[in-house]
């Protein structure tokens, strides 16, 4: 049983984790080694080391963004709750999940389109999209939707794109990838979810106060 | 792009997750199944077909305790949110997370107690954990608190213990699984994380309400 302190347990956890990438040889360039570090601290799965990938200079763009107050906006209610808002709002940055937004429907009443798919459109139509970072964990159709609204010009400061899934969650990220308009990160394939796009915003977080992974 | 009806996306996932774990030769016995088979919907990681681990009938006891209409109790938020509530609610269950309660202190100012392991113990103090499904998806800390609280005569009907991580994660759930007087639910090691334990949650309702895996 561990008796260590909290401080301990993340500082000995990212000692472990360093020393997990190096042996695989993985020597990620920093900023992103800081949000590997954290999506790896999540899931204890080092191969999203390989899995991260990013259009160029997107990690700077998330911080900088944040470093400007900007909106942070999720597909579902899991990955805003995960999201460190004091730290967030200490930025004047603020956190959206319309999801549950009395506008939004069931799917069943709105041909089909998911609720966070409607969603998505929603924070276009509230002007909540642009310069923001949008962080979507769970629903592949929410990321088709923002893919169109991106070619309407809609212009994120970031898109973490990092939904799981079966069906459609790596065909959706792919498609973020091909994008050249927006700064993008995803996690290639089938592999992703809530807990990933949490770690993925904390890091940016972190890296945007100053505040290294081994402290808490 | 997929632009398939969310029951159609839910079904041709389950079909394309029965036939990897076909593929791999992991034939599991109802109804274990049906928790695994959703574990590996939630993170794409068929390696969870190995970890999951129970005592005897110990899904058995998480369904029955739900019928029952039980507590169920999280370490954290982000598992408390992603549960299924009106499921739950209809069951005449309650869902409750006490890390944010005014009790919970920070750890500074509790001798270095987390504030998800103080939960647990003011949980006990408040008779919520007999008879409950206690889930515990991210810290080891409230998973050793309640070992302690289970070896002092506390009761729950199922521990789902699926912290991650690479501290004490994989110690804390040894520790359950060594524990013969409650029922208990593993994923051995490192691996786990809140999605795994709403993913667990959610599985039980759905086997207490009857709702398939390829249904809405």
């Amino acid at each position: 049983m561990s008796s260590l302190h909290p401080h301990a347990i993340a500082a000995q956890s990212f000692v472990l984790i360093r020393a997990g990438l190096a042996e695989r040889g993985k020597i990620l360039p920093e900023p992103l080694s800081a949000v590997v570090e954290r999506i790896i601290h999540t899931t204890a799965d080092f191969e999203f080391a390989d899995l991260v990938a990013t259009s160029p200079a997107a990690v700077e763009a998330g911080v900088q963004a944040l470093q400007s107050g900007c909106v942070v906006l999720t597909d579902v209610e899991m990955v805003r709750i995960g999201i460190n808002r004091q730290r967030l709002e200490r930025l004047d940055g603020t956190l959206h999940c319309l999801m549950n937004d009395p506008a939004v429907l069931p799917a069943d009443a709105a041909g089909g389109l998911t609720r966070s798919a409607q969603a998505m459109r929603l924070a276009a139509e509230r002007g909540l999209l642009a310069g923001s970072i949008v962080a979507i964990g769970n629903a592949p159709t929410a990321l088709e939707e923002l893919l169109r609204l991106v070619e309407a010009g809609v212009c994120p400061a970031l898109i973490i794109g990092v939904p799981v899934g079966f069906v459609g969650a790596a065909e959706s990220k792919a498609a973020l990838a091909a994008t050249t308009t927006v700064p993008w990160l995803i996690t290639q394939g089938r592999k992703g979810g809530s807990t990933i796009a949490v770690a993925t915003v904390n890091a940016l977080l972190r890296l945007a106060v100053g505040v290294g992974n081994d402290e808490l």
